[in-house]
């Protein structure tokens, strides 16, 4: 099994992880706990084998109860700010492989109110369309209707609500404040909606009136908000803290940060037109060298390399193939050019099907719809 | 028509209205406006002529509305922290007055949220048990099941948050701890509140789909809610700014302050056994002198006399002899025991009334309930 490092915001990136890591007082996951996922899964998604997926908070104790015949629960969330990229779908794709080999139940909460209160222009119909063209995104990802529960949070806000207020009731302006930065000027609905999202940490367990095991894929970005609200206030409701596996982020196609949705350039959307994203991908950041010359006796860098990071972490599964090209890459043999040809033929096949899955979840699209 | 003058909190009472009129920047209710609205109701409520509702903001401007042929609503809450007291049902005996003169509809809130959120030792379960027994206090008053429409916070959310993030987007937190005095300490849920509060002002307009005028008949410590929220975002969102009618406080049965639920000597509960009721009245703060010779002599005070305000303010609608007994009182004629004898029979035969129709109400409770 090949070991690869993730490096999406140049050399140093890796820093920043481990930072993260460290500022957070989260674990890295480990071989043991590999080995350990193994055993229930069969296989190990090659975001794990890759350490794409690569921090946790309590996956050991996730692996104990279910281990003791307890089943956790999977939460994640989308903010309905604009379409979806790939960036995005990293998550939910790793999510719908935790689902399926775990058989567990997933909340994918839709924080419409969210994204409305936070951005000044986004009218509540524009979120409510994104709402609809994100979760198309989702369907088409393969999630089992029958255990995938997807709302949004004005649609089911009956039911969110009186949670939020019992989480609300604990949490002062100033834990708000200091967890999520909030200043005087922020608007009430935003400092009120840590409560929303951390209430479906504990939905299922009202819903089934039992204690369930709960565990978030998210960006790494995220665990501080889990653990300064829905962990700290679990004990106090009589709720399991909820666990958190951590990804790293897909890197933006132009150099440096993350693939942002408000930057249509240094993202590839899931609705792009097949040459729209391979133009992209042709555009895109390289660890190339600068002439010909230099690249074949100095090879190139896949670590910042956009289209190597795409291959890697989203799109060529196989290692092995993966593995040749990196050597090729990093030998000289192979140019900027003829990587982002073979990630761009990747990418469009990967759209191409993702769109045809797409059109489809129109039709099912109310089996997976929690609505009060 | 006999001029009295409302004291509950002694004799500097009337300096404290006064003193909120002025810092409110409210308008008092003049023989202008009283002769406007006998223009329309054919008789004064004898709360508007006893000045118990005495202030006002805009009244002038609904009633222009209204002489224009567009009806106006009628907006009061209730927070269901307790049973309901005697104090409670003074506004809410005007806002039927209102309803049945103007046929204006009713939106009546049970801000159940907002008085879980405030309380620490008050349980959902419980504010669920108070909204209820509180609604069965205002069905009993009268008011016409075609126009009410009574809802508690959590039971109509689905309706009411949209609306709420529409105001919420527009309040900072500085301005929400400027109108209600919020600190760091304060919690998420309470901070959010005042977007709820203020979203009734604009529901029958948004249920409605056109502008529909809102008056809003409370006691004035409330004013300062309405100007400093619902006023200030109404023509952000293209509404009409709430109107609103103000009352004095029933006071305490004991000395100082007004009627509070937390102090059950202070008040007359409506579900107080006649017995009881009677025995706090006549334990009653009087404003009657020290030995029966004095008494005799000057007189006792009504200004400060609990058992008359109460017949002024809420039970003795007859002018005549109200005027009659206020006359005996001061001029001794009339011993306090006398006085609170009058008056407690006059609190049993409407507390009786009360608790029959309040019976009653169980039966067409859903025809008053408006949920999601």
């Amino acid at each position: 099994m090949a070991e690869y490092s993730v490096t999406p915001w140049e050399v140093k990136g890796d820093l920043d992880y481990d930072k993260l890591v460290r500022d957070f007082g989260t674990s890295y996951i480990d071989d043991e706990l590999r080995t350990r996922i193994k055993n229930h899964t069969g296989e190990l998604h090659f975001m794990l084998r890759r350490n794409v997926f690569f921090s946790h908070r309590d996956l050991g104790w996730i692996l104990d109860r279910f281990e003791h015949g307890e089943n956790f629960f999977l939460y994640t969330g989308r903010g309905p700010s604009g379409n979806t990229h790939l960036g995005h779908l990293l998550p939910w794709i790793f999510t719908q492989y935790l689902q399926e080999k775990f058989g567990a139940e997933l909340y994918f909460q839709i924080t419409d109110d969210e994204k409305f209160l936070h951005d000044r222009k986004l009218s509540r119909k524009q979120v409510t369309e994104f709402t609809h063209e994100n979760i198309l995104d989702i369907i088409a990802l393969g999630f089992d209707p029958k255990k995938t529960f997807v709302f949004s949070d004005t649609d089911y806000i009956k039911t969110l609500y009186p949670i939020s207020i019992d989480i609300a009731k604990h949490i002062t302006f100033s834990t708000a404040k200091s967890v999520f930065g909030f200043k005087n000027s922020s608007n009430i609905g935003m400092i009120f909606f840590p409560a929303l999202q951390a209430a479906t940490c504990f939905l299922p367990s009202i819903l089934q009136k039992k204690n369930i095991p709960c565990l978030i894929p998210a960006a790494i970005d995220q665990d501080d908000y889990w653990r300064g609200i829905a962990r700290d206030i679990a004990p106090k409701l009589g709720y399991y803290k909820p666990a958190q596996i951590h990804s790293k982020f897909l890197p933006s196609l132009q150099k440096g940060g993350k693939m942002s949705a408000s930057s249509p350039e240094t993202a590839i959307f899931t609705t792009d037109e097949l040459e729209i994203a391979e133009k992209k991908i042709k555009n895109a950041f390289t660890g190339g060298r600068d002439t010909l010359k230099e690249h074949r006796k100095y090879g190139g860098n896949p670590d910042i390399d956009s289209a190597f990071q795409y291959l890697k972490m989203l799109i060529e599964e196989d290692d092995k193939k993966l593995s040749e090209i990196e050597q090729e890459y990093r030998s000289g043999n192979l140019l900027s050019g003829e990587l982002k040809e073979i990630a761009a033929e990747k990418v469009k096949t990967f759209l191409k099907e993702h769109q045809r899955k797409r059109m489809q979840a129109e039709k099912i699209f109310d089996k997976f719809i929690l609505r009060d």
